[in-house]
């Protein structure tokens, strides 16, 4: 049996066939057109999916489902896409819109639940019965893996980890919140603490490596700085892995899962930035008296997360 | 059939015989002695066991288990309690030690657990699938359901809600780090917040309540202040409501739980505390869109929800 993933981003509709061991086998994407109609959104979902059965010479028969990952808020047993900032979809019907042209179950997910089934049941928590998964990007996408199955809470919106604050009438968050863990420790934030660092240290690496240019930072730019020996670059990455591990100690307070998985493009840094994390987490996490400790490790999945773990959504 | 639950604390053991219906139907209690050997404080449990048995006419055939419920980190599989900071017990098989005398199922579980299972199986939380109880006393106590079961993560130690932090590198907390939400929205914390603005504000009805001795403070204290139209009291109330709000809605963020019980001495105040913190708590939580809304109440417990909850270790 087959399963039809597809990631549902702002810039790109990115649709895979995937098969039993989570490998995708076949993939394809167009431009999402964010402005447009939902209609015409959702008619390109609909033609990129029949596309690629055509095109691995399958049928309908051969495939279990298609599950879509998106951001925002949804209506799961309805199959409807409440909210999605990036898309300005409010209340869409997806899985009625799309059933109208292909006869198979539709699942929808958030897209940071999505990473997390697609680690849990194919990545790095692949085996674990208590897994977090953290993808660190625009924002702090949150996953909670419970005895192997997603946790999404009463109301289907849990899983908000990006959104705890860890420090209260902090930086401004984008959902409106002061001091939220993602308004310090995601990408985005990375990038504003490397500008503000480099506005005022302008003798730093971190200049030089965008040749005077603010706009050019990203969130690598500090970590290169860092490993070049620059004082102003270590001391933002040891900034931001503090906050980092300020809000991870919290998930294994309350959650002691077995594996925390970080992904995003953050976690490319690999153990340049796990081994002074976990080293960080040490002493403020309550894994002490001879307890087993969990693992915290980079997510496996990479780029194919959005895919996978959408097209696993009936797994989980 | 019946259930024995013992609540050993720092400073009473109460055991009691509860029903099915979670209502004790006798107790009994005698002083801890905490810097006694474990042997005796042990022995005392068994003592007060067979006392409430004997004394309800029962035999220890009508009896399920014995639970017993403390502060610290227990090895549940074996019985033994590996850490109890109150008692200074260290590594003390406390369920081999009750078997020599009582040939009956023992049952160990952390104090803020028990209180998370009487609410649940018996209290405020009873026939909710997801659900978060907090105990707000000389530390926050945090309680996890889900699934109608108590989670406690990979090695046993989750839930850990009160040493979460949402002020990074602030108060110190008794835990040793800094920044826990116990350090701001425990009895401890209002005690010290109503202590601190009382000597800043002597002009207030604070040190009035309190004949001028500081050391007379309470948790209850501030909220008479305030009730009585005091400024200053108003002033702590709100702050502590703010800090209390702030961690309650990381809770719902993460959890999206059906209900949120509080329990402990604060939560006596009632509509006084909830109100307010309901208010606080609705521009920060991500329950927007037209979700449905976890409620937010006191526990029903009381003072009983460590006999139950322990009594009730096996129905989770």
């Amino acid at each position: 049996m087959y399963y039809i993933g597809v990631d549902l981003g702002g810039t790109n509709i990115a649709a895979g066939i995937v098969n039993e061991e989570g490998t995708i086998i076949r993939k394809k994407s167009v431009p999402t057109g964010r402005t447009r109609k939902s209609e015409e959104i959702v008619g390109d979902i609909c033609r990129v999916v029949l596309d690629i059965i055509e095109e691995e010479g399958l049928t309908t028969e051969e495939i279990h489902s298609i599950g879509i990952g998106s951001p925002g808020i949804h209506d799961r047993e309805n199959g409807v896409i409440i909210y999605n900032n990036n898309l300005n979809f409010r209340n869409v019907p997806v899985r009625k819109m799309i059933q109208e042209s292909i006869s198979l179950p539709v699942y929808l997910e958030n897209d940071a639940n999505c990473a997390a089934i697609a680690e849990s049941v194919a990545g790095a928590a692949k085996g674990e019965d208590y897994a977090i998964i953290i993808t660190i990007g625009t924002g702090i996408g949150g996953g909670i893996i419970i005895d192997r199955k997603l946790y999404t809470g009463f109301n289907g919106a849990g899983g908000e980890l990006g959104h705890a604050v860890i420090k209260v009438n902090g930086e401004l968050c984008s959902c409106g919140r002061k001091g939220c863990w993602e308004a310090y420790s995601s990408a985005t934030a990375l990038i504003r603490q490397t500008k503000e660092a480099a506005e005022k240290n302008p003798d730093s690496k971190i200049l030089e490596l965008v040749e005077g240019d603010l706009s050019k930072i990203n969130a690598k730019t500090a970590f290169d700085a860092a490993k070049m020996g620059d004082k102003t670059g270590i001391e933002v990455v040891d900034n931001y892995i503090t906050y980092l591990a300020e809000g991870l100690a919290n998930m294994v307070n309350i959650f002691q899962p077995g594996i925390i998985a970080i992904g995003g493009g953050v976690s490319k840094e690999g153990e340049y930035l796990l081994k002074p994390l976990r080293e960080k987490m040490k002493s403020i996490t309550y894994s002490s008296y001879g307890l087993e400790e969990g693992r915290i490790v980079t997510a496996k999945m990479g780029n194919d997360a959005g895919i996978v773990g959408a097209a696993f959504i009936p797994k989980v």
